[in-house]
């Protein structure tokens, strides 16, 4: 049976909406020369994500905002690299390299389009304010920025994936989340979304290609946002 | 002296952004026809939010949305008003009458203006989901749909006011509050934001204009969207 069409898209950001590798590698070679390793900077800043969400979903630490997250891994990695020079105005304006990734060449045509059709929000674990000005940096025409600020919970809790059906009131199946990573789209199903993997091969960097095979428990697979836009006749 | 440019404009949305009053006037009296006075059910349904509202910030009731809040007083007004034979979807899509406002005439021109030089943000007691249909009806060009359902918490409760500086990692006083209500505008002044008063007499309709007299506690006193994006160089 073909499914129903969804009615809200409810995008991943980092990594699948924009370059947050190939931005953050920039932003590191300005701030910091050529004494560092820009790209391995990018990926063990990046690395650092997902021990520090568990942490605050262990309670060990308590609410606390994506910037801040990228703050204290920041203060690792610097130290990891032996940058012990950066002033507090140059850590700031670093930290917020987050807010100033790029999106990727076809996203901007592509949600332009599906905007058209459907109801296109974020569901990032990325907080309001970053997510706020990362969409008019990129000028990303979001209907709504959904952030797991808003949940008080991050991805993969089902309170993310349901919350959005809940905000717009609708079934779970009414919502299809789009993503480039398969555990983000695998939690989301299993709270009853349908799912479209995007290909997004490069993600940490054009010289460490991703494997971007598909999985067939998707609902759609596609290579890009415009590809999307077609499958989804937007 | 001069106060400091604001970075964020939150603004009111009921009466300051898009006309209530007109909207809904003209949806009862497609649904209810001749049988009932429009103009007087539409200010029936509105007079009803406040008292819903403080049975939820006393307690009484749980969190709950505008668009349930909506929906108890839609049955009260209906029964007030003698009409007993609505079914249920014909409920349901009244009820959504409130996504389906339009801007006020210079509203989009305004926002676009000052988008491009600030950051331009909802700060309503309507629900995300409300707020959200309402912008791609009328092509509000948000950067941002902040809530009461954000905070947990409708204005005039200062965790509103505050949740906006919060959210966008600023001082309060960098906040610029927009709104057609000299209380709205004062509880935010109370926690140190910027206020603009904007002209919206007919929002209970051309024939009861109410008093729009500037008061010079507000930063701001402008006619229209317009008359603001000049007073801010936008």
């Amino acid at each position: 049976m073909k499914p129903l069409a969804p009615r809200v898209l409810a995008f991943d950001v980092f990594g699948t909406v924009v370059d947050w590798h190939g931005g953050i590698r920039r932003e590191v070679a300005q701030a910091l020369g050529p004494r560092v390793d820009a790209g391995a900077f990018a990926l063990a800043w990046r690395a650092g994500y997902q021990p520090a969400m568990r942490r605050v979903m262990s309670g060990e630490l308590g609410w606390t905002l994506i910037d801040d997250l990228h703050r204290m891994i920041l203060e690792q990695v610097l130290e990891q690299f032996g940058v012990h020079d950066l002033g507090e105005a140059e850590k700031l304006y670093l930290n917020k390299a987050w807010h100033r990734l790029d999106p990727w060449p076809d996203a901007v045509r592509g949600l332009a389009r599906l905007k058209q059709r459907y109801l296109i929000c974020t569901l990032s674990n990325g907080n309001i304010g970053l997510l706020t000005h990362m969409a008019k940096h990129g000028g990303l025409p979001w209907d709504c920025i959904l952030s797991a600020e808003v949940f008080k919970a991050y991805k993969p809790d089902p309170a993310t994936y349901l919350g959005v059906a809940r905000v717009f009131d609708v079934a779970p199946t009414a919502v299809m989340l789009v993503a480039a990573h398969q555990d983000d789209l695998a939690a989301a199903r299993a709270c009853g979304l349908q799912t479209a993997y995007v290909e997004r091969a490069a993600e940490f960097g054009a010289d460490r290609l991703k494997d971007v095979s598909p999985d067939p428990a998707n609902t759609l697979h596609a290579r890009d946002f415009l590809d999307l836009a077609d499958q989804l006749a937007a």
